[in-house]
């Protein structure tokens, strides 16, 4: 193949899915001239699974993302059939936004914003090679023969990488979809010493509309209160599609265990490590056998498709076998099958290899971010992308780089549990592995990250400026609350009696009142009217910061230490195994994970704190110098 | 691979391009149990070239298939960005209606009427095989080991068979814009015995909008006058998007001077023989070496997009060089090449083994429409597609089988040419390839087409009731002008000096005066008003057969003998080695071709007047019943 000189860039993402959207807009943002080099432009964003966005933990993703300047918020703000906040009756930290995408539409909407943004080419291409010189990557090679010139690589190639879809007993070589795979990059990540594992994930079936009987399901229609994922959305579809709830039954499970041994999973036909927590219906039904029935929503794919995703239904059993399945579910009897579910095996890094700026620790300069990773899900995928995106930005334009702590966005807690633990089987981002979960929420992802991305240049001055104005208010509020004092009048009394609280002996300040569990941020501001009426998004804000401020100073005061660990940083280049003390299994796990501090080498799994102790005192002495160098 | 029974039906189609979207469509319109099977449901009806439809001839056909009931009329005129009726300054012969669609629209609208279409199941799935028995196809197998029976199956596989990419000197195994190619289908087909050629098309570079200097490009907005291809059409998109026009440079024709070994059709690289009347720019300049500059129309491939058609600079040289051509373009100089232009080439069915139904003769019920059969263009094929389902459905529900004549719709000259010419290069249709196109107009494919429409159930009858009365008041008002006396009063002469014409010395009927070619039915109306005001589709119809009234005739006469020679049958088997006095060639013909009708058999090439009085003295003497049977 002759080649030619096809463009030089600061940075070039390789992929176009929901990591490399994120990263390249992220890095046009940021000002680096920008390339995205994808396989198929028609596939931007493409949801080769369930048309969805958000949901617990992921969809905080999709904000932190939005608060960081990102798309996927404000696309799917766009593009949505429906909107629903989850776990209302729940506290605040578990409370999740998700929406129901038009799958068609998101995907337009995407290309549109990475085709109209200044710093960004869009081209269509597939990468076969990267050009990497002394350790550092320099470009790139596609398989036309283009050479692109590079400071900075993004990869984001999802699934592709020697994608296999396997349905039954069929298997073959495929991207997700039918799309073609990633043979020659996967070959060459390989020659490069990259460590990779198999893993897999799966999909459900889709039926037709027209063929499902609603009438034996319930309706899930999507909340009447207008919400978005962006904060600065202001226009929102009240047009919504509903969605439906049905479950497997006895038929379905004894299907499934007749049939078990025709599953790839069970004969050994597949290989690749599946998603714990986004099990098949195979999977669930064996791992839960006193389980009667599983929830399966009906959701459509978009408002201009009959197709319908049957979610909880994800299989790998043969076509017939899956027919079977959905005749058995109430509903679904005549259902006709558009396509069958599969799932597709692929290679992935071990993201240990990666710097927590999602840096290769191998090759400098070289990104990676998404399924390639090891994750799974669309909003995990994104929201490395937009890390990886402003790092390899930041990196070229000699800016900082930015890492995320855990205890500041679940993006922190994703790529920390990524590069420090890694990862045996597909990652999920799931609320129980935030520690610091309660500061992690959906309401204040604002609050958390805008500061940052207007430092980063990904927000601009007047969405700043409006961030500021709101921050402002809710302190000015919360302080006025706090001096405010509310007498015991009747009309105090008896808003409180409405509420089923016990009376007022005294007067109280309008902070502690709110802090009462029957009482919220309305009825306190009726006692006490602030001067001008505040917008619900603030009200929100003050309520929440108040009631839980014993708990938020708690979290806090954790954070504070966690800061310290972190400050405490490890040369790097450090050689473990001259550090007398040192476990061997502890001094193995360091040298690979190569913590950035003594908080990151904490969390890595068989590093004991006594291993701890020894480094610390060994860095504080300051005997490091010798070592490294 | 395991198999199983994965269903029966009435009529299969293999695929959902622009071919298999009509032939399902028609299929399960006749009340035939559809099945659409193709590869990828997220690419129905996907538009791999130039984002339009219609122009000379094919505009035309998507009115005749409009008229019969089909789908590809309604759907470019939901989703069009822009609509031009050509050449409105000649003659009605050569008027055709062209638009540009919007790409991601039209999919989405042809596969929601797939979707909701009765009758119709659409499953995405990839054939492989065929079952055939006794020389009859009785179904078919697919990748996941489906088995599939069917009465008949219509295979309108495209561009995929053994599809190869080429790119300068990079060939690689790939259905359109990187989609899975389908090779063990194409390997079967062989086996089955098919005879098949080798054949190939192209497709220009795409370039993004914000990086073309407008300025130096002439615009071409759309008509403001609303027009449909549907007949039945009463919603006008009226905000529409302008296509740019620019011309190639004395140094684009140096570039491709330069760079011609390094294309695949030069330097022996590609093998397949590409489309005469669509050719590359390489292929225009090599050919028309003295002329200065070829046009380049910019045509935007959608509302939601910033990607640009480069139309005219379809190519296949490396993409360095394709950079270079754009960059030589005024208006293109700083574009930004989003995607390179590419050849494909792929197996085809040499079409002289059809029946002018589209059924194979090898293969009963076996039916093959569009790109498989040797054309190119999207009309090409959902006209082949059209007339395949509705011959599929009509055997299977035992209805007679419809063969469009040559002088009833260019579908029927398209098919007949085919089948009785067969092609050695990619096929296209063009208005000078229909002997009596004064017929064959944009303005009356209802006229034509709409009872046969109606007969075959592709037409419901309120539809038809308004087709009857529109012909009824276009036959009245004939009728009255033919009547209609014209005094040559003041306001007459006045109208005619208006127009230029010479004053009537007399009287003159309002049809005699219309004929004049100074006058128009406008003008005519004024004189001589209608009882109730007629709508403009209809004084259109008026003025046309009015005006053109002698050419018409003498078109018909020539169709009634047409008719006559086409009533003269020619018996299936017959043996023409056997009947002497037919030159070697014309025997070898005949026999490849068995054409149905004397009329067919004259327009084989190398087929004589003198093989055909034999052959016809033959047929008539009887003789033929001792040969055949
Ligand atoms: C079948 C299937 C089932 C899934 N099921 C689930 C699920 O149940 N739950 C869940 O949370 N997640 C699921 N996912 C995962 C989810 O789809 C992905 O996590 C998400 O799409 C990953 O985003 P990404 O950007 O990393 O990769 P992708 O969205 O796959 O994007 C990869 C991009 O890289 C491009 N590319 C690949 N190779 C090259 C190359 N050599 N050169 C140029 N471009 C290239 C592709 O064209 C594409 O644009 C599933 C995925 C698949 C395929
Ligand atoms: C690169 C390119 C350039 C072109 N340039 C021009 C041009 O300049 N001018 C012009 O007039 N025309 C051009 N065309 C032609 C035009 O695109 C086609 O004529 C038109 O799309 C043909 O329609 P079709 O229905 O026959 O095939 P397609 O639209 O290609 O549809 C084929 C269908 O079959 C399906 N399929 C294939 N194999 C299988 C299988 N084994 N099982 C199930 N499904 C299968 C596919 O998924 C697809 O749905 C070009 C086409 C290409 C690809």
């Amino acid at each position: 193949m002759p080649q030619f000189e096809a463009g030089t860039f600061d940075v070039i993402v390789v992929g176009a899915g929901h990591a490399g959207a994120e990263a390249a807009l992220a890095s046009a943002r940021m000002g680096a001239k920008t390339l995205a080099l994808t396989m198929n432009l028609d596939m931007i964003a493409f949801m080769p699974c369930n048309p969805s966005i958000g949901g617990p933990a992921k969809g905080i993703v999709v904000r932190e993302i939005d608060a960081l300047g990102g798309a996927m918020g404000r696309v799917i703000d766009k593009t949505h059939i429906q909107m629903r906040m989850l776990n209302t009756a729940k506290g605040p930290a578990v409370r999740a936004l998700r929406a129901q995408a038009d799958k068609v539409l998101y995907q337009q909407e995407m290309k549109r914003l990475m085709e109209d943004e200044e710093n960004l080419a869009l081209h269509q291409g597939v990468v076969e090679k990267l050009i990497v010189e002394d350790g550092t990557v320099k470009g790139l090679i596609t398989q036309a023969g283009g050479i692109y010139r590079a400071n900075s690589v993004v990869i984001t190639t999802g699934t592709f990488l020697r994608g296999e879809i396997i349905i039954g007993d069929l298997r073959y070589s495929s991207g997700p979809n039918n799309q073609q795979p990633s043979i020659k990059l996967a070959e060459h990540l390989e020659e490069l010493g990259f460590e990779t594992v198999r893993f897999k994930t799966g999909t459900p079936p889709r039926v037709n509309s027209k063929s499902i009987d609603y009438s034996k399901t319930e309706i899930q229609p999507g909340d009447e209160e207008p919400r978005a994922f962006g904060f600065e959305t202001t226009e929102f579809i009240m047009d919504q599609l509903p969605c439906w709830l049905t479950y497997t039954t006895a038929e379905t499970h004894q299907i499934i265990d007749d049939n078990l041994h025709l599953s790839p999973m069970y004969s050994g036909m597949a290989k690749g490590t599946g998603p714990r927590y986004c099990p098949s219906i195979e999977d669930k039904i064996v791992r839960f056998a006193d389980k009667p029935r599983h929830q399966i929503f009906l959701e459509p794919e978009g408002r201009n498709t009959s197709e319908v995703y049957v979610q909880g239904l994800s299989t790998s059993l043969p076509e017939h076998v899956q027919r079977k399945l959905i005749e058995s579910i109430p509903g679904l009897e005549k259902a006709d099958m558009m396509r069958a579910g599969y799932a597709i095996e692929y290679d992935a890094i071990v993201p240990t290899q990666l710097w927590p700026t999602l840096e290769s620790k191998q090759i400098e300069n070289l990104y990676t971010a998404g399924q390639i990773n090891g994750t799974s899900g669309y909003e995990e995928a994104a929201g490395q992308g937009l890390m990886a995106g402003i790092n390899a930005a930041a990196k070229v334009l000699g800016k900082e780089e930015v890492i995320l702590s855990r205890s500041e966005a679940y993006i922190g807690v994703l790529i920390d549990d990524l590069v420090t633990k890694g990862t045996s089987e597909p990652y999920r981002l799931l609320t129980s592995r935030a520690e610091y979960r309660l500061l992690l929420r959906h309401d204040n992802a604002d609050m958390r990250l805008t500061e940052l991305g207007y430092k980063l240049g990904m927000i601009d001055e007047a969405r700043y400026d409006r961030f500021i104005g709101k921050k402002q208010r809710i302190e000015e509020e919360i302080a006025r609350l706090r001096k405010a004092m509310i007498k015991p009048t009747e009309e105090t009394q008896q808003a409180i009696r409405d509420a089923s609280g016990s009376e007022l002996k005294d007067g109280i300040r309008g902070a502690d009142l709110l802090k009462r569990p029957e009482m919220n941020y309305e009825m306190i501001e009726k006692l006490t009217p602030p001067e001008t009426k505040l917008s619900e998004d603030i009200k929100e804000q003050v309520e929440i910061q108040v009631k839980y401020e014993g708990y938020i100073e708690k979290s806090l005061q954790q954070v504070d230490k966690l800061k310290k660990m972190e400050n405490k940083k490890i040369p790097d280049h450090i050689d473990y195994h001259a550090i007398s003390g040192i476990a061997t299994e502890a001094r193995g796990k360091l040298s690979e994970v190569r913590p950035l501090s003594i908080a990151q080498a904490s969390r890595i799994s068989g590093v004991n704190p006594a291993d701890i102790s020894i480094l610390l005192v060994y860095i504080e002495q300051g005997r490091i110098a010798k070592v490294s160098v």
